[in-house]
């Protein structure tokens, strides 16, 4: 996997894998679901120093709230905006939970077989960059749908969005991105899709 | 600041400050609001290797639940446990939020000047365990009343906590622990008070 993207060409990540690649300050990543109902989980680290990276905790710290959408930020654990969410056709993402791994299946689902897992393709894929496993931290994941009631009960649920919805982030500073293709069956629909995502200027 | 920490006999975190120490496996951490109203941040390292640590991500997804408290884990970001909480007198905790900053001060409340923070008591005490500031992870805040609606919609209240409250765990993992005494004015109901913390084996 090449971690120079060509703008404006639509690139795929198949089914139950991922993708690293930079992103300079200005530009635009829409991350689109083509087929409907899939999650992508994203991480992000600076550049120039990959000590700098995403922080679930600053975010809802600073955006003042649980779900993060359109209008809101993306924040490091250095306090600084790393991007803008600029457009969001489905509306529902999470920033709660963990991506999935291993051992996920093995504690949540008593899947003890070898299974892939966003944090497993988060790793492969950031090894490019000198990135571990340990400092990976907490994604923001796209079209994730994680519902939760007042008393705290967080159930996970299909995704809402359907064929083309998308999600368009602008950088606010020069990053390395990751993004997966969700392979965990119940945030997914049962069913595990690609994803797609586009660099561009404008 | 010492590291060893003497069985039953109860340690004085003073206002808008901190603290580190080892606990070992099967020893029993009792956190006390002495005053009432008080929050304590707590973050947590393997102590045989502390690229291990709490993982807010990892704990909001095994307990499904966003409030923990009395039977929830604290999980660490390779899926181990940490902690269990034995006993919750108040009930309510936060594990949503970054710990204050000095940027916390800055952006969400326009002050400039020279402000304590959670952060930086954590980023002072962990220094002497060869922690760094970026490894710090998102703290679970005792007693800390981040109410939330079913929008996302967050609001920092004053603690629920009365003079006596406690919250007590038991490490399922030789540890290092640091706690402090919150220094942000919104989260304490507008004084700084205060932690005590003791270190029992049964």
């Amino acid at each position: 996997m090449s971690t120079e993207i060509e703008l404006n060409e639509y690139n795929l990540i198949p089914p139950q894998t991922g993708a690293a690649f930079t992103l300079k300050k200005g530009e635009f990543l829409t991350v689109v679901d083509p087929l409907g109902s899939q999650v992508s989980d994203m991480v992000l680290f600076n550049l120039e120093d990959k000590k700098e990276k995403l922080s679930s905790g600053k975010t809802l710290d600073f955006e003042e709230s649980i779900l993060i959408t359109e209008g809101n930020f993306l924040w490091s654990n250095r306090s600084h905006k790393m991007m803008e969410i600029v457009e969001d056709t489905n509306g529902r993402n999470d920033f709660l939970l963990a991506p999935c791994s291993p051992e996920t299946f093995q504690i949540m689902y008593n899947n003890h077989e070898e299974h892939p897992s966003c944090l497993n393709n988060l790793k492969v894929n950031l090894s490019e960059f000198d990135i571990e496993l340990d400092d990976i931290p907490t994604a923001f994941n796209i079209f994730m749908n994680v519902q939760f009631d007042e008393k705290g009960k967080i159930s996970v649920l299909p995704p809402t969005s359907i064929a083309g919805d998308h999600v368009k982030f602008k950088a606010e500073m020069d990053l390395i991105v990751c993004l997966t293709a969700c392979s965990a069956e119940d945030s997914n629909g049962g069913t595990f899709k690609p994803i797609h995502y586009v660099v561009t200027q404008v």
